[in-house]
């Protein structure tokens, strides 16, 4: 038998005999005994020669890392969200689907590129072998093909998983929401993608997330440029996730990674940058549809025409003035095929509440994937699809950040519309009796779980919680068959008889 | 190096092979490189000796095992059985709190007793150790104790993750959603218990699944019992493991299992039998509150106490007529110490739908746990909680069927109100106009994605998706300053001015 662990399995040894100490600790054994295993924990986290994580025993009460828990407060703004996007998505006919959290790894494999690294898998405890959904989009193709549906407008709010680096100021999390609008059919050009621009503007702006911009391109367009300006097919993708960095890396840097690490002729990453700094509107369209070296090139043409196509019905549906085409938009997905486009917020005023909105970048993404769910089918039978995503947790922050400011709308966590309180011993029976009868009438109502509460604390809570209206119980009222209701703003009270009550309850909310 | 691997070495060779074949295919390689691949798969096949699964190179689309996806017919329901259950929580006072789907492993352990093994792990690819969640309530427990809270009553209702056998056709998945509610502070006895039986009995009714029952219990009566019964303390636990059998195991082999496997003495388990053949109301309480030899032993008085003062608020909160006292209820989970229910369909009518409910057996759950939160705490510091968990998935089989069925009410999946259509070609931009005015509007409105689609195919979508009012567009119209609105149900039509077109569809809904 082998004396020598390699590496892994050596983790995995220091693992299971961590395991068995922090067991150990719990079952309260006896101290010589954990001593021991302890000792053998210490011996080989030395073969290790490091400070392996996790073998420490000690007890960490924490969320995983890169995930959060949402408290009451976070809730009621996260579910006011959702409300405000679901409510957008049936506005335009969308049905809801749900899928499972995880899938069969396979039908992830070859989706996403370099990002596969990415994704969390289900440890093999036999039978297959599952993964943790990465996005919305492919679980929805393979739930089309799958179904071998030909048309469904659909929307998914739920959350994705990524073992990407944290940056929780940033709002990146490992766990996070996407909210996912997508057309799927053999339907006429740019009609539907017109129409998840139009989403995405009613989204952001009834979010009162301040200014925002509605970049929009096109692969053919980008691979069109591309070989205009020289660049050799077999370079297409490599170069174009490069210029997908512009958003964040200066071009110098971007060139100096086309030029020295992709190898790409000085002369064409020159031209490249000729066309990537330009954005605009229909202007700009016309300047390149007069551009004989680009429209030279079969994709470029097509894929300006149907740009032109776009932004015409982007005017039509009224949302133009937040479109911009833009050359360096360049999304990395590997499934996009035609138009793609990314909201990003620029900041400025947000509406209503008169607080200024950071300009916190990208918080929607989308774009045309005609060839996924034709992957998924045994076949290759293509449905065309276009869609997008809302990426809830970078506008959640500001909303968060705004409902805890100055002269935020106070955000209610319960919506108890009455409380049942008592300023007397002794009545914690005739509290529960009130309750009965408010719940019987489907009232919002609540109780003390004392037998003999203070007042005080009652009157604390209800007005911590913005409860509207309290009801009185005494052994005087109950006397003349009846409670006080008060008012919790005015401190108004008002003797009322039993049978009337739940009327004059609903009277008063 | 050892030319020799080992069962599960060999399985993970096959598993990379396998993987590497796939993607050749993918990717479209020469035939005689893949072949070539597809030969040293088979050779190690060979030596693993038998047919080993997900090597097969054979793409299959499907959900995993014990999963499924919900189409949007059955998101209609759900979204209406959620609704009702959380208006239910809402009118209790509950605030709503959110965990992730997945914590360290280590907070899960040693919470769940023998059904730890069924606990899905997230793969280790290097950090921290990671499980699926197994129930909502250990993650509440989690982010009470870590969050340091006295006093919440929360509901949170989320998917949760068992390897269990997945039986389907019972509703048993292996993702499946719970409904939870619990309260969490330091109360006077049976209150928030009380709450919590009412809180079940609000969403069956409301439901309309026809006759239920709520067993409640006490682990105090339990073990008194047991004391009472002669089994020494040490068997309580695996004694009261077989007696949660019952409900589905006729008592011979129960007793069987107690005595043979167990070691009862046989006289232990006739007494048992006397007891747990018991189930009733206020009269049982008493004739037990009578049995000497029941009340000699201390935990026995003490939970028949707190039984009597639960049935007496049971009474006040209108619904004890529901409530069964059942000495047979048991509950597996090793986390409960005092009352524990348990609610059951029992058939029959179900309401306005005059139809018959079939008797499933267990749809929610629940007891008081005062131990949990302490476990998490660093200083054992205890949040005594008490809750309850509504299991969906068979609720949802009933309400599925029903609506299904003969008489069942429709469902509609899309909720537009207005339909724009038009009736000759070219109109295209005249209906996206049209459906712009709508949305800035808010009224949920579609057209078809076609240039030119027939008017019939328009017509056909409307009545199957049962959209009330149809915007008809046409080119005498649009001459005259306006479009016809036509009454799906009447079919009247009649045309407007495009000023009066929001305000005169608005009128019509």
């Amino acid at each position: 038998m082998a004396t020598f662990m390699d590496k892994g399995a050596l983790q995995d040894r220091i693992k299971v005999q961590g395991e068995l100490v922090r067991q150990m600790k719990k079952e309260i054994k006896p101290k010589e005994e954990i001593q021991a295993e302890v000792s053998k924990l210490l011996e080989l986290k030395k073969q290790l020669g490091s400070d392996a994580d996790g073998a420490s025993g000690k007890f960490v009460l924490k969320c995983p890392k890169g995930t959060r828990d949402y408290d009451p407060f976070q809730m009621a703004i996260r579910e006011g969200v959702f409300d405000v996007i679901k409510r957008c998505f049936k506005r335009h006919g969308a049905v809801s689907i749900s899928t499972p959290v995880f899938e069969l790894k396979e039908t992830l494999t070859g989706k996403y590129g370099e990002d596969s690294k990415l994704i969390y898998d289900v440890a093999d405890q036999g039978g297959e072998l599952l993964s943790l959904r990465y996005d919305l989009t492919v679980p929805f193709a393979r739930y089309v093909a799958m179904n071998k549906i030909k048309q469904i407008k659909r929307y998914h709010i739920d959350r994705v998983y990524r073992r990407d680096q944290p940056r929780m100021t940033l709002g990146r999390y490992r766990e996070f929401y996407q909210c996912d609008f997508d057309i799927a059919g053999d339907y006429d050009l740019m009609i539907a993608d017109a129409e998840c621009v139009r989403v995405i503007s009613e989204i952001l702006s009834e979010l009162q997330l301040g200014n925002f911009l509605v970049k929009v391109n096109h692969r053919k367009v980008l691979d069109g440029m591309f070989e205009a300006c020289g660049v050799p097919k077999e370079k297409f993708r490599t170069i174009c996730s490069a210029v997908d960095k512009l958003d964040k890396t200066p071009w110098e840097e971007v060139r100096k990674e086309m030029v020295d690490e992709k190898g790409l002729a000085p002369e064409a990453a020159d031209k490249i940058e000729g066309y990537v700094k330009l954005s605009g509107g229909k202007k700009l369209l016309d300047m390149l549809l007069a551009d004989q070296a680009l429209i030279a090139v079969k994709d470029a043409a097509t894929g300006l025409d149907e740009m032109k196509l776009l932004l015409d019905y982007c005017e039509l549906f009224g949302v133009l003035d937040n479109v911009s085409f833009d050359l360096s938009l360049a999304r990395g997905l590997d499934y996009y095929t035609g138009v793609i486009f990314e909201a990003i917020l620029t900041g400025g005023n947000s509406g209503d509440t008169k607080s200024e909105v950071p300009a916190v970048g990208s918080c929607a993404g989308g774009g045309r994937y005609d060839g996924l769910v034709g992957m998924f089918d045994a076949k290759g039978k293509q449905v065309p699809c276009v869609g997008l995503s809302i990426g809830i947790e970078r506008v959640f922050s500001i909303l968060e950040a705004r409902a805890k400011g100055v002269g935020g709308k106070s955000v209610r966590t319960v919506e108890t519309q009455v409380f049942v309180a008592s300023a007397q011993k002794n009545l914690v029976e005739e509290r529960m009796r009130v309750c009965r009868q408010l719940w019987d009438a489907g009232l919002k109502c609540e109780m003390m779980y004392k037998k003999n509460p203070k007042l005080l604390n009652q009157f604390q809570y209800c007005e911590k919680e913005l409860v509207p209206l309290i009801v009185i119980v005494g052994e005087d009222e109950r006397a003349r068959g009846g409670v006080k209701i008060r008012d919790s703003v005015t401190r108004a009270e008002e003797f009322v008889l039993y049978p009337d009550l739940v009327g004059e309850v609903q009277k008063r909310l």
